[in-house]
C-alpha cells in the first residue's frame, strides 16, 4: 500500500466538471486527487501565417500554474518576463498530443487554443491537462457542429494521459502524486488512445537508468490507467462520445 | 430596473468560498455575479531588501486573468514577456489598499503576498479582488496567531471595494457588470473601511466629465455597497471577525 | 506657513515657455517650483489599428524622467528593459485626461502623441505634465488649423491638474512639493476643467484613511488651484484661448 | 535501400575530432553524416546556489544552432531576445542524460557546463550532441584527474543517443537524416548505456500513433545503433575508456 | 559658403549653461547650433563589482534622445524594451573618452555616472555630449574637492570632440549639422586633448572610401575645432580651469 | 621579437577554408593564428521594409562568439536575452565595411546576410570576420552569376581589415593577439581596399592618448598587413578575383 493508501495500479480519484468557466467554447475543471486544472478550449477562425492556404486546421496549447498552485509560492512567468523551459516543454507536448487524434483537414482552417491553468498541483499536472484538454476540445468542436460550422466531429479516437514510475519501495506504480514523483527513480508519461495506440512515450531515469523489461511493465500499468480515464471522459462527453465511438468504428 | 433586473443601488450576488486552494496560508474564491477571483495569501518570513531592519512588514499583490476569463481570449502576459499597464495599476492598487488597514509594525518583518487570479470576468474584477484579498489575508494572519508567530491580529479595520458609475439610462448605479462598465460615462472605484473612512477613490470620466454633486451621490452609493460587502466578509471570517471588531473599538 | 514659506492654499511659481523644442508641432517647458517638464505634442496622420475606420482620433501620452531629475540618480527604464508600474500609471492618466476635453470625432483619424519628459523633479510631476501637455497639444492642433488640416479647434474646455494632500502639521494643503508629498497622510490628484467639472479624482490614503469631509475640503483647494493654472494657460495660449472660450460658450 | 543508400539499420558515417577548440577543458567536433556539432565541456568550481553545501556536483547543457546550420537561414535566438521551446527542451534533455551516468557525489561541488553548438544540421542534432557531449565531458573530467582535483573518474557507464523512426516506405529505420525526419510517422530518440539500460525514451507520433510492437522494434534498432556509437566513443576516449570499463565492472 | 552660411572650417555657435539641473553634482546644458544636450554628472561612492578592491575609480556614460529631439518622432528605447546599437556605441564612446583624461587611481573607488540626454538634435550629438560631459564631470569633481573628499582634481587634460567630414560640394568641412551629415561621403569623429593628442578617431566612408591625405586634412580641421571648443570649456569652468592648466604643466 | 616570436610588422598565419559549411551560398572558415571565425553569407530576394522600391540592395551582418571561444566561458547572449554593446558595435561595423565595396544598385533588391561566428578567439576577431566575410560574400555573389540572377559581380574592390596598436615594449605592432591587445596603450582597427583607400579607421587610446605621428605609423603598418591579407583572399577567390581585378581597372 502506497503512502496515501492506494494500490500500485490504482488511479487517484478523478472528476471532471464541464462548463466550469462560462466564456470559452469548451471548459472543464479536471480534478485528479489534489491536482486541479482548468482546461479551456477556444476556437479561432483562422490558422497561423505559416499554415494559411493549406486547408488544414491547427491546435495549440498553453499551460500555466497559479503561484500558489504549489506548496511554496512560485514566481509568475509574466513577472520574470519569460516562460520557463518546463512550461514550454509541457505546452508543446499537450498541443502535439491533441493533434494526433484530430483530423486537421476535416477541421479546416481553424485554430483551437487550449489553455490549461493549474490552480492546485499535486503531481501529474501535464497528464491531467491532456486528459482534461481532450474533453474541453471535444466540447468546443461539438458546439461548432451545433452552429453548423462543422459537419462531423473531426476526432479519430479518445486520448488520455497518465504518469507511471518506478518507486524504491513499491516498484512500478501508476499515477504518481507529488511526493511519489519527487523520489521516483524512473518517471514516465504515457499518452494513449482507446485503441491502445501510443501517441507519446516519455520515460526518464532520474539520475538513474531503467531496463526494457521495466519499460514494458510501466507501459502495461499506463494502459490500464488510460482505459479508466477514457471511461470517465466518455461520461463527461455524453452524446459526443457516441460520435467518437462511431468515428473509431468507421476508421 | 437595470438590464439584469437589479435596482440602481443593488449589488450582484456575492459568495466567498474559504480554503478553495489547499496550499496557501489563506485562500478564498470570491464570486460577484459572474466575476470569479481566486485570492490566495502567502506569508514570507522576510521583507524586500529596501525595508530590512526597519522592523516593519510589507504587503504586495499580484493580479492576473486567465486567457479565457474574458469573452474574447486574451494573450497571456507571460507570452508577451511583459505585464500590461492595466495589470500594474491594479496590483499596485490592491497592495496599497490592504496596507491601509494593517499595522505593519505589529506584523513585523514579514511579507504578505496576495495573488488575485481572475478565472472568470464580468466587470469589477479589481474591486472583487480587494474584497476577497482582505479575507484571504486575514485568514493567513489568523494562522500566524494559531502558530504562535503573531500575538495579535494586526488588522485595524475591515476593507472592501466596490465600483460605482454614471449610466446614460439609469444615472448613478452600484456594482457595474462588464456591459454597464463598457458604456458608463463615469467610472469610479471606492475602497472603504467599516467606519466609513475612505482608503482610495478613483473616479474617471470616460471621454466625459462629472460634477462634484455627482461625485457625492456616487460616494453615497459606494458606502452602502461597501457596508453590505463587509457583512459578507464578517460571516466568512467567523471568529477572526470578533478580533477585528475588538481592534476597531480599542482603536 | 509651509516649510517653503507658502500658504496652505498657495501654488508654487508656475511658468510656461512655448516652442521650447523646435521640432515638435507643439512644445512647452512647464516649470512648477523646482519641477520642470518638457511637454511635446506630435501629430500623426493615422490612428492605431484597433480604431481604424471609425472616423475618430486618438490621444496617447508617454512620460519619463531623466535619471538625474531626482535627488538620487534613478536607473533608466531603457536600461532595465521595461517600464515601471508608476510610469505606466502616469502615462495612461495623462492620455485619458486629455481625451476628456477633445472632441475625437472632430479631430478625425489622427493620433496626438504627447511626450512629457521630466528634466527636474520636485513633486507634482504628473499634474505639471497634464497642465503643460494641454497647452502643447492645443498649440499643435492650432498648427493643424493654420495648415488647413482642421477647420475648428476640437477642444471643448481647458484642462489642468493639481495635487492636494493632508499634512500632519498644516492639514489640507495645495500643490505639494516632494518633501511634503513624502510625508503626506493623504495624497490626491485632481484634474478639472475651467467649468469646474471633474475629469479624474485619485485620492489615496498612504497607510492611512480619510473622511468624506476631508475629501470635500481637498476638492475645494484643488478647484482654486486649477482655476489659477488655467489663467496661466490662457496667457500661454494667446489667440487659441479665444477659440476655446468660444467653444465653451457654444457648448 | 534508403534515399542515401543506407540499410534500414545502418548509421551514417560518424567521426569525432578531439581538442577541436583549444580553450575548453574538453572539446569534440562530432560529425554524423552532414550533421556537425561542436561539443565543449567547461568545469566550474562551484554549483548553482540551490545546491550549495550538499557536497554534490551538477551538469548543465546549452544547445544552439548557427543561423546557417540549416538550409534556410534561421533567426538567432539572441536577436529575438528569447530561447525557443525547442532549444530549451533539447538542452534540458542533454543535461538530464549526462547526469544519469555521472556519480554527482564523487564529482563534488563542481559544475560541468556542456555547450553543444550545431554548425551544420542534417537531422539528429540532439542525439549527436549527447553522443559528442559525453566524450567532451569525459575528457574534461580526465583533466581534473591529471590535475589532482579528482581521484577517480566519476562516470558509471558510456552514454550515447540515436534517433529511430517509422518511415512510410521502409518501416522502422535507424538514424534519420533531415529528409527522413521530416516525413516520418513516428520519431523516437533513445538514450542508452553500454549495458543496454535506458536513460531516456521519447517517442512521438507525428499527427499519428504507434503500437507497442512498433515501439519494441524501434528499441531493438536503437540498441544496435547505440552500441556502434559507443565503440566509436571508446576509440576517441583512449585510456579514459579503460577507466570507464573498470568502473562498469566494479559497479 | 555652406547652406547655413558657415565657412568650411567654422564651428556652429556653442554655449554652455552650468548648473542647468539642480540635483546632479555637475550639470551643463550644451548648445551647438540647434543641437542641445543636457549633460549631468553623478558621483557614486563605489565601483562596479568587477573593479572592487583595485583602488581605482570608474567612469560610465549613458546617452539618450527625447522622442521629439528629432524631426520625426522616434520610439522610446524604454518602450521597445531594448537599447539600439547606435545608443550603445555612443555611450561606450563617451565613457571611454572621458576615462582617457582622468587619473582613475587618484579618483579612488568612486564611479562617475555621466548622463547625456539630447533634448534637441541637429547633428553632432555625440561630440556635443562629450564636450559637455567633460565640463559636467569636472564640476562634479570640483565639488568633491570642496567637500574634502578629493585632494586634487584628477584630470590630466581638457577633452573635446568634434565631427568633420567630406562633402560633395565643399570638400572637407568642420562640425556637420544634420543635413550635412546625411549627405556626407566621409564622416569622422575626433576626440582630442588641449595638447593635440588623439583620444579617439572614428572615420567612416558612407558607402564610399577615403584617402590618407583626406584623413590628414580632416584631422587638421578637427584640431582647429577642438581648440576652439576647449577655449569655451575654460570659460565655463572658471577656477577649475586653472587647476587643469597646472595639472597639464606638471604632467 | 614579440612574445610569440613575430616581428612587429608580421601577421599571424592566415588560412581560409572555402565551403566550410554546406548550406550557405558562401562559406569560409578563416583562421588567423588561434582566432577562427566561420563566415557564412546568405542571399535573400528582398530588402528590409525601409528600402523597398529603391532598386538597391542591402548588406547586414551578425556576429557572435561561442561560449568557449574564450578562455573563460562567457554567457550566451540568447540566455541573457539581449545583445551586448560590443556585439552590436562589431556587427554594425562589419555590415558598413562590406557595403563600401559593393555597388548596391547593381546588386538590386536583394539582402546579403553575413554571419560571423567566432568558434575560437585570440584577438582580432572583428578584423578576421571582415576579411573572411568579404570572401564569403563574394562567393555567394558568384553563385548568383552562375544562376543567371546577376549579370556582373557588383564588387568594386577587395576589402580586408587588420588591427594595429601601440605596445609598451615594442612600440607600433601589427595584428595583435589577445595578450597583446589586453595590454596595448592604443588599439586601432583599419579597414582598407587593395587601392589603399580607407573604409574605416577606429583608433582608441586605452586610458591613454596618441599623437598624429603615431597614427601615421600605425596606418603604414596596417596598409602592409591589409595588402598581405588581400593576396590570401585572391587565392581563395580564384576566378572571382579576376573579375574583381577587372572591376577595379574599369573603375
Amino acid at each position: 500500500m502506497r503512502h496515501d493508501g492506494r494500490e500500485v495500479n490504482q488511479l487517484r480519484k478523478v472528476e471532471m466538471i464541464k462548463d466550469f468557466i462560462i466564456h470559452p467554447e469548451g471548459s472543464v475543471l479536471i480534478t485528479v486527487g489534489n491536482t486541479k486544472v482548468i482546461c479551456n478550449a477556444s476556437i479561432e477562425d483562422r490558422v497561423p501565417p505559416f499554415m494559411r492556404g493549406e486547408g488544414k486546421g491547427w491546435i495549440t496549447a498553453e499551460y500555466s500554474m497559479l503561484p500558489r498552485a504549489t506548496e511554496q509560492r512560485t514566481i509568475r512567468e509574466s513577472s520574470k518576463g519569460k516562460i520557463t523551459g518546463r512550461t514550454m516543454e509541457i505546452q508543446r507536448l499537450i498541443g502535439r498530443a491533441l493533434r494526433a487524434v484530430v483530423d486537421l483537414k476535416a477541421l479546416g482552417e481553424k485554430t483551437i487554443w487550449v489553455d490549461c491553468d493549474v490552480i492546485q498541483a499535486d503531481g501529474g499536472t501535464r497528464t491531467a491537462s491532456i486528459t482534461g484538454a481532450f474533453v474541453a476540445m471535444t466540447i468546443a468542436l461539438g458546439k461548432l457542429i451545433d452552429q453548423g460550422k462543422l459537419k462531423t466531429l473531426p476526432i479519430t479516437d479518445y486520448l488520455a494521459a497518465v504518469s507511471v514510475g518506478v518507486d524504491k519501495q513499491h516498484g512500478e506504480i501508476l499515477d504518481l502524486n507529488y511526493k511519489e514523483d519527487s523520489s521516483a527513480q524512473v518517471d514516465m508519461n504515457v499518452i494513449m488512445t482507446s485503441q491502445g495506440n501510443l501517441v507519446e512515450v516519455q520515460g526518464t531515469g532520474e539520475e538513474s537508468t531503467f531496463t526494457r523489461s521495466q519499460l514494458n511493465e510501466l507501459l502495461d500499468l499506463a494502459e490500464e490507467g488510460v482505459q479508466s480515464l477514457i471511461e470517465i471522459q466518455k461520461i463527461a462527453l455524453g452524446n459526443l462520445a457516441h460520435i467518437i465511438d462511431k468515428n473509431i468504428k468507421t476508421g
